[in-house]
């Protein structure tokens, strides 16, 4: 499969989150040596009441535990959304080799804004990044959503 | 329960955590108003295969669960370290109120060092936050855990 194929993918993650009045971000990872799907994960923090639900948490807590390691070395990330602190953070301490995003996040951010996790002299692992991937498939699901609520 | 108290209860799951084999660090949610303790969490990366079980997620995870909601406004955390980016970001997120932290972290930290999560403009909710809270103990116990393995 594709990089746009994985991406799919993380989109239709995303649609199903909005479809449960979550914000529609939605994440894939792929073991990169063989391109096979390890696990999805939509956004669940408020199905599952947990703040640190966000898509990249829910795919990859899901893989490590089928992986049965808590570190996912070789694997790749595709996510719908520049992750935010919470996330990037996650994202290094997994270990995973690249890091493809959809929309940039301005405000929420934490990869090319905010805090920078990669950036940082004591980021011990940065993944490769590849952001706007898919940018504006993934972009127009959330302003959809916001435009429905606000 | 005074500050030294909740700490010394994160001190407490830090040990369990080192009884287990993991990094010892241990974490307490307590509801600030009511000074009931909510959730208390050590870290288990390794028993649970995830590399986001640091002590402050188990414990958010824990107590948003238990309240029923994604955010702990008015919650504070009391945690053994310096919490890392990815923690920071998910206190952040969850609305922790104040947070209290054991031992500063220069290599890991993501609060006094690192990517300094709660100090960008862009962060949506920083804590009022307390370093060096039981700092002695807190670094001695994760010392003691490193001086065995290395």
């Amino acid at each position: 499969m594709t990089v746009n194929g994985f991406m799919a993918l993380a989109l239709e993650q995303a649609r199903k989150s909005a479809e449960l009045g979550e914000v529609p971000v939605g994440a894939v990872v792929v073991d990169g040596a063989g391109g096979d799907v390890l696990a999805v994960g939509g956004n669940r923090t408020v199905e599952f009441d947990d703040p640190t639900a966000h898509a990249e948490m829910v795919a990859i807590r899901r893989a490590a535990s089928l992986q049965g390691s808590s570190r996912l070395q070789g694997c790749d990330l595709y996510v719908t959304l520049e992750p935010c602190a919470m996330c990037a953070g996650a994202i290094s301490l997994a270990r995973i080799r690249r890091l493809y995003f959809g929309a940039y996040d301005a405000k929420g951010g934490g990869v090319e804004h905010g805090a920078r996790v990669f950036a940082q002299a004591t980021c011990n692992h940065k993944p490769e990044v590849y952001g706007g991937v898919s940018e504006k498939a993934s972009a127009e699901l959330l302003q959809a959503f916001f435009k429905e609520r606000r």
